[in-house]
């Protein structure tokens, strides 16, 4: 079973979106069907979803109005609590790569900036491309408006992120996340997507979560782990999700999408926002992808 | 009700930081006393340990291999579960005052380096000294050994953190920490401290905590944020501390202490190493400062 999100916000996604998202669940399930773990199964997906150039995260993110991409991402898996993360990277390709490259070579959970990404290129497994035109084009485009959008992209801020939760046959739950961060943002701002309990969360006794929204929000939330901490108390996916937004809401007037897998196989795609995208797929059915699942009012 | 910490590690602290603890605690609980906030007393009573040079945050930072500084703090309350944190801050007086200003002054929760560093020489509010002559010496020391001392920082890491919770007389409760990271490093990494629900979480609804230890560890727990919810969820801060703390030897070996206060007013001061110092006060009684709390093992 594996589910990808690729962000939540005031708009739907469009086709060529969906098709990106399709092509995700097909190749993390593909792994899962040979008997791949979960955790290349999440790996999988977000490379897909971070190298299409069509989602917040990877080629397609965000520039920030020096005409530079910051990148986040982090990914955890459930048998260990094992996790990494990375925040602020620049000029670099997969960074969801880069995270799982901290997990398995470092002693540390997050590293920042420069010193993430001379850690990929010692390693030789990080490469660099430009970002995609596509990015270039809305920055022009965004230089030469006036504040409302300015003001348009502040309000977008942390949307369009992409995610996976994953459950493998040896039952091992994983969770990642990738982001091009806030496009008009402070610089040196680190939203929820790399900090593992915030941004995501994984845990072989309760399941796997994969939050995008309102990054501030969902960090003084600590909405990726009270979910998991709601699935360890015996509540389904739908549940624990559905409480979770709904005290987002209620405490801090928050605004965030998750997804969600339990240590059964039970899972649930639930948003406070008018849209989310994403899909879900297991070995008993074809991906289902959709702009929008349960909304959480 | 304040309770602040001084790091759990294998070595007990001295009576000379046994002092710091006290008058933190007394700073902290003469505001409380004249009806000041939760907020304000975490604040004061870590400037106070920040300052005084004799634990690894704020002037007494360890140094890293380059001879600089880079330093993490995060404060947060529980009422409306604002926060504010800094992650790698250089050559900056007062990481704690810094994470307030972000968490009153921007719409961000978490900024890091030179950025973060910025907007307190902006707001004027933020002065800078230079690093406290015994880190000096430290690095000096340390650089003139061979690989076991090295090796003993590692082991080291995490540890002598600074924290305070602390609850006001409107019921608010309030959690920080602040830290010098780990002497011996990858530049970029960030441990626990700055990060919302793994190093600290306050909510008025459970309660309040602040961690101290092997930062990736508690990182991977979202640690404070478990210990909230198992408040959350009836038990007392001395249960919650305890189960917390045991699954997070059970789960994945990790060390930690943690002080921990809920919205009645019950605290806790727990640790799975052999030392936390650290101590509490309140209006009925005068501050209690140890070397070493309830051993969770």
């Amino acid at each position: 079973m594996i589910l990808v999100h690729g962000g939540a916000g005031e708009k739907a996604v469009g086709s060529a979106g969906l098709r990106v998202l399709t092509a995700a669940l097909d190749s993390g399930l593909s792994l899962l069907k040979k008997g791949g773990a979960s955790l290349d199964a999440v790996e999988t997906a977000i490379v897909i979803l971070e190298e299409s150039g069509r989602f917040n995260a990877g080629r397609g993110s965000y520039l920030q109005l020096d005409g530079r991409r910051r990148m986040d991402a982090s990914i955890m898996e459930g048998l260990e609590l094992k996790a990494g993360a990375v925040a602020g990277i620049e000029d670099v390709d997969g960074p969801i790569r880069l995270a799982r490259l901290i997990m398995e070579r470092t002693p540390h959970v997050l590293l920042s900036g420069e010193g993430a990404a001379r850690l990929g290129r010692h390693f030789e497994k990080v490469s660099t491309s430009p970002p995609a035109a596509g990015s270039l084009r809305m920055l022009q485009r965004m230089l030469k408006k006036e504040s409302p959008t300015v003001r348009l992209f502040r309000q977008m801020y942390g949307h369009e992120t992409v995610g996976a939760v994953a459950k493998d046959e040896y039952g091992t739950v994983a969770a990642g996340a990738s982001t091009g961060g806030i496009s008009v943002m402070l610089p040196g701002r680190i939203g929820d997507t790399p900090l593992i309990g915030a941004g995501v969360y994984a845990d072989n006794e309760a399941g796997a979560v994969s939050m995008t929204g309102q990054g501030e929000t969902i960090i003084r939330a600590a909405l990726a782990k009270e979910i998991c901490h709601l699935l360890l108390d015996g509540q389904t996916p739908d549940q624990a999700a559905h409480r979770g937004l709904k005290r987002l809401l209620r405490r801090i007037h928050g605004a965030a999408g998750a997804i969600v897998i339990d240590r059964t196989g039970g899972f649930a795609l639930r948003h406070t926002t008018p849209f989310m995208c994403g899909g879900f797929a297991s070995e008993a059915e074809q991906p289902v992808v959709r702009s929008r699942f349960g909304r959480v009012r």
